[in-house]
């Protein structure tokens, strides 16, 4: 909890100059795709997605619930990525709010979809703490 | 990890009907508030969040950086509430996400404001896991 990280300087840069916005956060809905329980797959699996977005990992919490579903987050340097699994309904939901305008979510997202192989996807794109 | 804790009914409940969404997400910025930096109070202010949405938090997780910063989550057994503020523009990133028709994730934003006191603040409702 005191571990001497800086945050990326990607929360910082993009703000110094006006008209820009300090993060973006990716709203994914998968469905019908492969159903992942095993909170070790899940684990590696955000690792893995933060790697891909070049952000740093810090700390990663999984819970799984009885009898089935799985929820995570990997709290990253440059914020956040959540997965909660619904097997019941074949859906899985994801957020990756990533900061500065050099962030990758899209990279963490695509990873994602390989491992989760939706047949259908909604996302929203929502720009944060937009300066005006 | 493995902690025997069932799911909230709310995610189920709603889908069990067609036309209607398993959560809500509340993406909120908090503009000109209150700096909170200290650990132990966005734990605690993490857990009443949770607590006036009458969800049920599972684990939470803080990471505070190095010279300003912190970010913070809570899983719940309706989903998740994540907060990471922004000291050097004064902003403050929140996301409420709740599952089910019946999930007060208002209250959660209501409580948050008393806390931060933001003079602007900006959300986001958004529903997730439609089902058409």
């Amino acid at each position: 909890m005191e571990k001497k990280t800086k945050r990326s300087k990607r929360w910082v840069k993009p703000i110094e100059k006006p008209k820009k916005y300090a993060g973006v956060l990716l709203a994914a809905d998968f469905w019908f795709g492969r159903v992942i329980e095993n909170p070790k797959e899940i684990k590696k699996i955000l690792i893995k997605a933060a790697k891909e977005a070049k952000n740093i990992s810090l700390e990663i919490t999984i819970h799984k619930f009885q009898p089935q579903g799985i929820t995570g987050v990997v709290l990253l340097a440059e914020s956040h990525i959540f997965i909660s699994t619904w097997p019941e309904i074949n859906y899985v939901a994801i957020d990756i709010f990533s900061c500065g305008e050099k962030a990758m979510p899209e990279k963490a997202l695509q990873y994602l979809k390989k491992e989760f192989k939706p047949k259908k996807v909604v996302i929203r794109k929502i720009k944060r703490g937009v300066l005006k």
